[in-house]
């Protein structure tokens, strides 16, 4: 028997979610049965998405039920193997996060082969944030030769991957984020503008300096505001990838959208919506190619490290006020 | 030396137009110089998106300037020729509307060949708003077997041919109109279901209950709670052709869009704006196809026709209160 603790949810949030929604639990792992293993996790991730999944409402993934685990992506190690697939020692990828162990079928598990990188980065860079960026950008997007790329929460998990894929790419572009720290690390990374949201109120004005010439791939992690902006600098024929939303995602009354959707008509603009699961046929493509822009020096990360499964309430509602620089993580181990 | 009565534009509206800014005059017309030809307009059109070009602002047509005429589509016949490419008689089809006769190059018209058909259906069904419909549900929103269409402004010009082009091509269709007339002529041309949307004031509910099984197609004429609705509706992977937001084209302050734009990411939904000229290369294709609908006679079309340049201004004005049952048309002949 080994203890684990988890977090479960307490109680549906109204708005931003607080400490009182999460609960902290003690279970008592068995050994593992037949075929099981048994992991202990050293990293789990928190992510925008989550917050959708927090609301008891129908949508790509299922909600989260009251009173029990939040999952979500999570790398840990094998403690105990009676399964041929894993042996102890083995790092495995799963989808059992918000908890320091588990056991599991080990034919369900993904082993993880770190190829030289630290195991946390296949949850964000090499993982499914790095996959979303690369996925929005060249599939959703379509980016081409020439194209002007504005980003949105650019210093992010997913939007400092969207940055650097771009400028990997040979693009010019203008990322959006708040704060100094921020702002320093986007230009760092070689971002040619950088609108500090939290300084700038006039976003529209902002892009249009930034970008004089228009925008024609829009990567919008955030909705309301910057999506406006977007539309006002598009470009005849931009594509914007719409990821995410996050200055809606606790609204608790409906926000209404940009007033000047219209624009969508007479710049023939594509405004496409994606969830990175349809995409994951990307992932060996992209982590070929990230492996070259690592080497390269073209590519780097950043995060933002909690230490310990209590803390992972705490971790997850700072992404909503941006606490974050890079990927927003909880070291288990 | 001719007399010939021409609409100019006396002033900006600041929301809807009134008659005020439309100015009426008389300009006499000389015999036609070298190479040119002399037209007596028959018909000329009246289209939502001329109240775009009525504001002083940069678009995708350049703005009517004042006191000029305002240009735009219209048939007419040949009374004098002085250029080999056209003699009297012929029908041509020009940009010179919005008055009674004009002299131009006869290179600079197209000749029009009516093939049977009335010569102002090529201002309606045969012209401009039916290849629209075309390019908007098959090229923009990529059509496919089993796809649920639905359509706002559906007794309109355009909306008319894109719900009869979807039930030619075996589709269930959904269309919103406003009115008691335009429900009949809808349930006339075989629109499944028909939302009249000055009765059904909860759209979301109505389209609901009209598509069960969601929408996954959604040809927009109109913007606004239309657009919410079909958001609303919409299925994974829905495809949205933005045409048209009649809704907000007078507004005099920003008009907010959807709260409900976020569903694009979870439902993958891509929302692509067009404009019509970018998809001129399907008009053979068209009207290939429109002449077999025609005959097997799963097309037809429907006119409001005012009589008198003078009535082109009322014409005009009456889209925006959706006076007109089809294409709105002023008589010149």
């Amino acid at each position: 028997m080994t203890a684990a603790r988890e977090i479960r949810l307490k109680s549906r949030p109204s708005g931003l979610p607080t400490a009182d929604n999460f609960e902290l639990a003690t279970v008592d792992l068995p050994a593992p049965g037949e075929g099981e293993v048994q992991v202990k996790n050293l990293w789990m991730t928190v992510d925008p998405y989550m917050r959708g999944r927090m609301n008891d409402v129908k949508s790509y993934s299922p909600p989260f039920a009251l009173g029990k685990v939040m999952d979500g992506g999570a790398i840990g190690e094998v403690t105990a193997s009676n399964s041929p697939n894993l042996k102890v020692g083995d790092l495995v990828q799963s989808g059992f996060g918000w908890r320091e162990g588990f056991n599991a079928a080990g034919d369900k598990l993904q082993k993880l082969d770190p190829r030289g990188l630290p195991p946390q980065t296949f949850l964000g860079a090499a993982g499914m944030p790095g996959v979303t960026a690369y996925a929005g950008l060249l599939r959703v997007a379509a980016l081409k030769d020439g194209d002007v790329v504005f980003v949105s929460g650019a210093a992010g998990a997913v939007g400092s991957m969207v940055a650097q894929i771009a400028k990997a790419k040979g693009h010019t572009v203008i990322g959006s984020a708040g704060g100094a720290d921020k702002v320093a690390f986007l230009k760092e990374i070689g971002v040619d503008h950088v609108i500090d949201y939290k300084v700038e109120k006039d976003l529209t004005g902002a892009l249009a300096a930034a970008a004089p010439g228009g925008i024609d791939v829009y990567f919008d992690n955030v909705g309301g505001a910057h999506l406006e902006a977007a539309l006002n600098s598009a470009n005849m024929f931009a594509r914007f990838a719409i990821c995410g939303m996050i200055s809606i995602y606790n609204a608790t009354k409906p926000e209404p959208g940009p007033s000047n959707l219209a624009q969508l008509i007479g710049k023939n603009i594509r405004m496409e919506g994606f969830i990175v699961s349809h995409h994951f046929d990307l992932m060996p493509k992209y982590i070929e190619e990230l492996s070259g822009w690592v080497k390269a020096g073209k590519v780097t990360w950043k995060e933002t490290v909690f230490e310990g499964l209590e803390k992972a309430p705490e971790a997850f509602i700072g992404l909503f006020s941006g606490e974050n620089l890079g990927k927003m993580l909880v070291k288990l181990g």
